[in-house]
């Protein structure tokens, strides 16, 4: 059932509850409210992985994600309280690449409008010649193939990659193809990317509104140039990296929501992304 | 040249193109396809305010929102690239309270479900008495004339008061009601929240989802043991603070997603809080 129509069946319920709501309601007329309301009941599926000591960073990252006990237990006064201080950097765990990571007129977080940020998606299962192959590169043939089963993307869709990685995280040797972690292991990281000509054929050919996929960047482990952000991010395209459970979706009729942390100037940062199946 | 004006020259440009891609869609088709969805034109208001300079943490806070730098600039291979890295307390900005804010057995942020941060909402509008009385509490009174006019608020639903200090934001000394910081600031904190009793009221006998304001705390300045912090929190029910934009929404009729950054064990967190109007 669509969103929309959704919306109308809510109307109607509403129209025959509308005589019973002006304070007088039972408990038993305020419950069929809830459990008739087919809005109630829309299910969202979280593709995002929690913040923690786990979380992976690039390997030459030297903070990772640090959470500071501000105040943990009970006060003076008798009561529990809690409070923590985070530390991350912009670019690790599930997260949003804003186009100014890789375009110096690129839209920061902040400016990214939420037309931008949420809408259709489509899931595109590249995973069987991803885990084949560490190296693997995303091309348009991939996409074509898909297109020859599911129809053409329409223009404004977020697009989200499938490789299969996801089932590694946060294991780091099975994620990024190496566990070792500094400069030193820049060389040797092995995962699969978007091949940069088909990155930009996504921006011009297919208009898309987003590219997302569940390995740490848009751009394979042995990119030198990172030239499939640049490609998306010169067009002002934003990408979401390490997403978690693209298994879950079907290939179509999904609705995303991708809310970053509003970081004012942010070159990326924490991101919640969501998705509920439409049909 | 605006994003959506861009998008309809390039729309031209895969018209030419179009015969000589692979795919047997015509560019006729898939423009229809997007312009007759309703999803595509489904509208979100933000409810959150930016994370920077001036985001607004509890007065003897002592380190607020930081932004650093860690690359930006064009590289030695010729592309530009820029990020940060960000510092914040849990509980500053546009944020959710987690219940494990005020209840040892509470939800931390991350095992908050999806199904208690989407939903229903409805603004209750109390800025005239706020406005009037820097020390005004939101009591029953207030929701029960409020459902005189709109209805017994159903189980299940989000509940944001509109005390209208919203319009204050981010001037520490209108918002807080002192301009001071430190500890000593504390006692002169004056700001509108909600009683206790009525934020038991509407976790008992409302049987709300989650409850946000546009202050800085569920509970009034003057408040020495966040009473409605821990009503609320007991009884597993989340919160939204410094919520934006209240005044753009109205009293019914809105669907509310508000996600957090995953902190996992968090007590709180960065919240980007977005509605949509359904009627
Ligand atoms: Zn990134
Ligand atoms: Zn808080």
């Amino acid at each position: 059932m669509k969103f929309f129509e959704l919306l109308q069946v809510d109307s109607k319920v509403l129209m025959i509850f509308i005589p019973f709501v002006l304070c007088g309601c039972t408990k038993e007329e305020e419950v069929s409210t809830t459990t008739t309301d087919p809005l109630a009941n829309l299910e969202w599926i979280d593709l995002s992985y929690a913040f923690d000591s786990t979380t992976l960073y690039w390997p030459n990252n030297p903070d990772g994600f640090q959470h500071r006990v501000d105040a943990e237990g009970v006060t003076d006064l008798g009561y529990y309280y809690s409070s923590y201080t985070i530390l991350t950097p912009e670019h690790g765990g599930t997260h949003l690449d804003a186009p100014i990571h890789f375009y110096e007129n690129g839209e920061t977080v902040d400016e990214l409008p939420l037309s931008k940020l949420t809408g259709k998606a489509v899931v595109i299962d590249v995973s069987e010649k991803a885990l084949a192959d560490r190296d693997y590169l995303i091309d348009s043939v991939a996409v074509l193939a898909w297109e020859q089963e599911h129809g053409k993307i329409p223009a404004q869709t977020m697009v989200l990659f499938r490789t299969g990685y996801g089932k590694f995280y946060p294991d780091r040797k099975g994620y990024f193809g190496t566990a070792k972690t500094g400069t030193e292991a820049i060389p040797e990281l092995h995962f699969p990317g978007i091949q940069p000509e088909t990155a930009l054929w996504l921006a011009k050919s297919r208009n898309v509104k987003a590219v997302g996929l569940d390995t740490p960047s848009l751009d394979y482990g042995q990119s030198k140039d990172f030239a499939a952000h640049q490609a998306l991010m010169e067009n002002q395209i934003p990408g979401f990296e390490n997403v978690a459970n693209l298994d879950q979706l079907p290939a179509t009729g999904i609705y995303v929501l991708a809310l970053p942390m509003k970081i004012k100037g942010g070159s990326g940062g924490p991101l919640r992304i969501i998705a509920t199946v439409l049909e």
